[in-house]
């Protein structure tokens, strides 16, 4: 029998095929249209873990899109690892941005270009084919290991928290690896370590019963837009600053080593800004730009909308306004506290003459950290540093995935990132690719982190 | 030969016939696919005009819409009357609101019911009606008559300052009549002493060269919704007060006499709220509602966008955000002036990160204002007084006829507004509709005054 790093190099050209056939599945969740083409995903990952020697596999209801189960458990005494990651999409439009038909995958200079190849198909793959090497060359694995795959990671796992907390005795486990996430360059290494949470709602503002002519009613009638701009004024200053009372008040102060590592992580302004084609940043004073962007809250208007916006000029007093705001919010922020500050502020600052009402979107996401140090962590920043040849820089991500802090909070276990997109792949974007070099390298990781984690006890894994 | 009061008596049915035909023209001046509709306007006011027996009728270029010209200059030594109306309309959205189609008028408990019916076609039908039964009559007129006939009223009358220019010759005369404007109500009359003035831009604050990733980049790169908000909430406080530097500078303040004269003007809260459905109204401290709306200057966002306007939640960063914003002036702002302090102050409040450009509308209407006392006010209030059995109350609209402006600044003639609509007839709404009685009302109106302003001196008329 061969070892695990001959099967993996014997088999690349196998999996390359598969993963084409994989992101062929235009498994984008947000679009009901796409509905059955996400289940589709589910059964193909079903049977490729399957066929990978995984146990138990089966596709199970959550009341939306699937969730896909498998296991290995055999490894007596050993720890048990869940893995994660999705198999649903984005959308693609702009496409007429696409070079290639997104789901039709081409290789390209050593890369994948596709719609889901780096976020989070290809990634996803990963671990699943580390762990049929192992099988095929040890005839085991060295850690039991559970897998869960979702279909609903890009529209906010909606129907998750309830699914995680019918099954609380199946995903058990000491560790949770995600597969979704990212390396900070092709030849620099990282561990995530925390997440900003989410929670957002809609402002709507309605003033008389129908639009007013403006030069009748301009001065004597509240209008909605201008009742709105004040009212959005009022939440946050002209740096950044949120100006509702008690936002802050759970935010979890930076510690000193907690800046020094993010300190530690290369930023280049000049060709930061030159990226984004803007001439200044922008935020809080006192922090530096990573610091705003990964461990501060932040209250921004996604959407903004009322009154005439055709060509030209119509002089009407508008009868209605409306706000989408969402908060990224950080440790030890609560999603629901945030809700109900943002409802009193709103409520407290609400203008004369128009009416407000709220619409609050049920899904949230609680805020994610986790300790550096923690030894889940140190174990795969060892391996990360035997194949990088240098130490992982100690990131956080400014956006959020719901899975990490809804399996702290409900199973007790922490989430060590251990993915392998880069930042430069698109993900969200037109031309989507994923790197090649990354996929076979992905898969070595995994083999040797599981292999790591089998020489560190259950109970270290599960500090928290 | 029958005198024109039976003239009009007997005729009243064709005359009605002859509206309707009017109004089955869809004249909507602002619609491309309508340029002909409003021409053909033009040409139905010209043929009419010349079957009531005015001369040396003319449909003229002017680049836009035509303006239709005519007179009847035979009245030796008395002064000369320019009468002023306009036979484009209003657009007709929402279509579903309409009880009937809007260019299908039908007469119902005696009213007129289509669009233009009372803007201003049925009111501007008038006193060619009214020309005609003294024509027929008495086989002259009292005074010097000319005839103005626009077709892009409703656009703000981009060419006719241009075309007054070019024509100042043919335009001259002792005093305005406007056949566009109202009565106070069906019982009680009012002549108009003001119209506020307009200028009006499109701000656009564009961000980073796309959108971007509300968690990766919120706190870091400037939101240019939030960029929008704090400029427009820079311009105006809660009260309508505007705070951009110089705005009021030239506003005439409120004599006593003013203030007294609005006062008079009967005026409900609780009425005037129930019918808006709001329950509060606004506007600068220290005025009553109706010298907010008539002798005060506003700023109104028309319109503002950017950003995900769709169903649920998209955690966008958007790149751009655009507001329209238009100003009411009185006398004594020039719009050139308010639109140079308006460029000023966004130029001085430009957030750092966002750029920020201005359309400035080009059309820009001067506030108007003439003395209540006025001759041309004394003769017309006295033919009011007469028809009504009261003395009219002096009213100001918080809209704006560019038309009275700039023939009070081209040929240093004051208008005096005597039109029959009354503010219930839905002008730019659905089920616009006209009284049959003001039609009928209107034209003795009109033969009444042109035998009273035969008694005046031209040079009266022209008092400044």
């Amino acid at each position: 029998m061969a070892n695990w790093q001959s099967y993996l190099e014997d088999n690349q050209e196998q999996f390359q095929a598969e993963m084409l056939e994989f992101l062929r599945i235009p498994s984008i969740s947000s679009l009901k249209a796409h509905f059955q083409d996400v289940a589709k995903a589910a059964d193909w990952v079903a049977a490729r873990m399957k066929k990978a020697g995984i146990e138990q596999v089966s596709v199970m209801e959550t009341g939306g899109h699937p969730v896909v189960y498998g296991q290995w458990l055999n490894a007596e005494n050993k720890p048990t690892i869940l893995i994660y990651g999705h198999f649903d999409t984005q959308p693609v439009d702009p496409l007429e941005l696409w070079d290639n038909p997104p789901f039709e995958p081409v290789i390209k200079d050593g890369k994948v270009v596709a719609r889901g190849a780096s976020d989070d198909k290809g990634n996803m793959l990963v671990p699943i084919l580390a762990v049929e090497a192992l099988l095929a060359a040890e005839g085991s694995l060295p850690v039991n290991v559970k897998f869960i795959f979702e279909g609903q990671e890009e529209i906010g796992s909606p129907q998750l928290p309830a699914f995680i907390e019918s099954y609380k005795d199946l995903l058990a486990c000491d560790l949770v690896l995600s597969a979704d996430g990212g390396q900070w360059g092709a030849d620099q290494p990282a561990l995530w370590v925390g997440l900003r949470g989410l929670c957002a709602l809609e402002i709507n503002v309605m003033g008389a019963n129908s639009d007013l002519h403006s030069g009748s009613y301009g001065g004597v009638v509240q209008n909605p837009l201008h009742a709105l701009v004040q009212l959005l004024a009022s939440m946050r200053d002209s740096q950044g600053n949120i100006l509702v009372k008690g936002f802050y008040d759970d935010v979890r102060d930076l510690s000193e080593q907690d800046r020094e590592r993010i300190a530690a992580v290369p930023f280049n302004e000049a060709e930061y800004k030159e990226a984004l084609g803007i001439d200044a940043l922008f935020g809080e004073e006192g922090y530096t730009p990573y610091e705003r962007g990964w461990a501060r809250p932040t209250l921004e208007i996604n959407g903004m909308w009322g009154g005439f916006q055709g060509e030209g000029i119509k002089t009407v007093l508008p009868n209605e306004a409306h706000a989408k705001i969402s908060c990224r919010l950080v440790a030890d922020q609560d999603p629901k506290d945030i809700l109900e500050c943002l409802k009193a502020h709103i409520k407290e600052h609400s203008p004369a003459g128009v009416s407000i009402s709220l619409e609050v979107e049920e899904s949230t996401a609680n805020p994610y950290l986790m300790p550096a140090e923690h030894p889940g962590n140190k174990v795969a920043g060892k391996i990360l540093e035997q194949l990088y040849g240098k130490e992982p820089l100690y990131v956080r991500a400014g956006g959020s995935i719901p899975f990490c802090s809804l399996i702290l909070e409900q199973l007790g276990v922490y989430t060590v990132v251990f993915g392998f997109g880069l930042k430069d792949e698109k993900a969200h974007a037109p031309n989507e690719f994923f790197r090649l070099s990354s996929f076979e390298k992905g898969q070595k990781a995994y083999c040797l982190l599981l292999h790591k984690l089998a020489e560190t006890s259950a109970e270290a894994l599960r500090t928290l």
